[in-house]
């Protein structure tokens, strides 16, 4: 396997520029443990801040030699102080924050002696996330699994790297799922590729076989962003993130009738909270960003990022060839 | 300048792989020559069809020594073969078809010697195109200025690649401006990229100083996709199909209210119609693509070209030399 170095190497201390995206119930420590000891960075979903879920997947990476971080929703946590100092108690070498205003997390962070990186979406956030003290950015564009907001990726990262200027390391995210997404990723500007979707469809991500298998058949035009998801959990979202999942049921059902579906009744959550615990995916989110098309099998993390190592070199010396084709090289 | 070589400058027989998108309106005779002699290819945007403006913008081209072609949009030709063989009266080396069935059009194209590409959005377009007898895909994301669907450029290109196997020649296009860009595109499983809003901020595109300063200035989060542009005209776009556009008066105005704009009194519409006349850019749209944001300067043709294979070039080499970095080497 290559050697590698960039920005984003150094500053995190890992072998690979691929970092694990924390995804709410699917990132738990297992997947993360298993991504940082491959090599990259694994990130633990904590999500909407359930404790006791934090403190069994944490407890997972806590003990690694290599590092290892976890994802806090900013404005799940700006309510709830106590999930951040949760989180830092296990000593976390770094912390990615997404979706709200890092300002008040900064400090407690620094403290802890955390990396901290912060999730943007548009040039404003990311110049307001390096003034706020971010030691590195993750770009994320729609085309992501969950929630994003509305610039795609490949115009998205160029915008930012140029915005913020070359020194501050940067992670791309959002519909990448092989080596070409992340060879791209880093022709772009980038320092390192975060994934979602490519590393739900493995062996130790959480989820049960049915879902993962769905992720291997779905197809990219078959998701849909909505809130509707959110609304039915009563998860009170910022209105411009929605979340991009695979149709299903209950999507078709009330993609177009948002507001309806605030005004239902308990008994409409009542059953969506039924089909999460037992894994109806005619009901359930299932979320996937368009680099779905290019899972086609479930594989350990580690495999996953090695393919992603060799595929990536490959497709930028492929396409460097291209460059000096062997018909320019006199005889 | 380095040599350069893939799928699409062998079938095409240019120099770099670099194409103009053909701009209604914008990639005239002049922008298409200069894009073609300064080894690119060149494609006119016939648009709805004007013949007068078609005899006069391929008159320019028609002499080159290079090849050059022209855009013709599906499903106005329909309707309009005439305008389909004025077109190949000029002998364009290249036909490039967008939006509609390409079935009617193929025989004709091919008995008149010219190169087929046919521009997909999704990956049934894409296998309907190579069964149709494609010479290459233009594979268009979301990014794009103008018209486009829904998908995102960076995970459609490898999965529309994917689909249609290794052989087939594929132009990658939506969101690219720069080399960084186009280098994505080499590494995502294209063989070349289109470049539009890039191009209409040359010297050589038609249009007035002030709308390609508009360019300069313009910042992809103020683009907004809408069908309202081409309610107002009353040109019969398919549904599916809206076009990115700089926000404007006119696009405040209508983007929430198409159904009533379908409506609306003739005053609307010539009212539009002056605006465009008198270039006024509070109304009349500016097409521009999430892209837009790189690009800092009105430039000739030539320059940007060469900026674009320079920029690749080194993007490509920069992400590669962090596979083998010095640390890496023995000593």
């Amino acid at each position: 396997m290559s050697q590698f170095q960039s920005r984003i190497t150094s500053l995190l201390g890992i072998r690979y520029p691929i970092i694990l995206a924390p995804m709410g119930g699917v990132s738990g420590g297992e997947l993360a443990a298993a991504v940082s000891e491959a090599g990259g960075l694994g990130l633990v979903g904590a999500s909407y801040g359930d404790p006791e879920w934090m403190k069994r997947e944490l407890g997972h990476v806590a003990g690694l030699e290599c590092p290892w971080g976890v994802g806090l929703v900013m404005f799940t946590v700006a309510k709830r102080f106590d999930l951040l100092d949760l989180a830092l108690s296990f000593r976390p070498d770094v912390v990615a924050l997404s979706f709200g205003d890092p300002a008040p997390f900064i400090e407690p962070i620094r403290n802890a002696g955390a990396r901290i990186l912060i999730q943007v979406h548009n040039i404003k956030q990311a110049r307001d996330a390096v003034a706020a003290g971010a030691d590195a950015l993750i770009v994320q564009g729609a085309e992501a699994g969950g929630h994003s907001w509305k610039r795609a990726t490949l115009p998205l990262a160029p915008a930012v790297r140029d915005a913020v200027g070359p020194a501050m390391p940067i992670i791309v995210a959002g519909g990448i799922a092989d080596g070409r997404g992340m060879a791209a990723a880093l022709t772009l500007g980038g320092d390192a590729a975060m994934l979602g979707t490519r590393f739900f469809a493995t062996s130790e991500a959480l989820g049960s076989p049915d879902i993962k298998r769905r992720l291997i058949e779905g197809h990219a035009e078959e998701t849909v962003r909505t809130r509707a998801f959110d609304i039915v959990r009563g998860i009170d979202w910022p209105p411009q993130y929605s979340g991009r999942a695979l149709e299903n049921e209950f999507s078709r059902m009330w993609v177009a009738r948002e507001a309806e579906l605030s005004m239902a009744s308990d008994a409409v959550r009542t059953a969506y909270a039924d089909a999460v615990r037992n894994d109806d995916l005619h009901i359930r989110a299932v979320w996937a960003g368009e680099a779905v098309d290019m899972i086609n099998s479930i594989q350990p993390a580690r495999t996953v990022i090695d393919d992603l190592m060799r595929e990536a070199e490959a497709s930028l010396a492929l396409a460097l060839r291209s460059f000096a084709p062997e018909a320019a090289i006199p005889a």
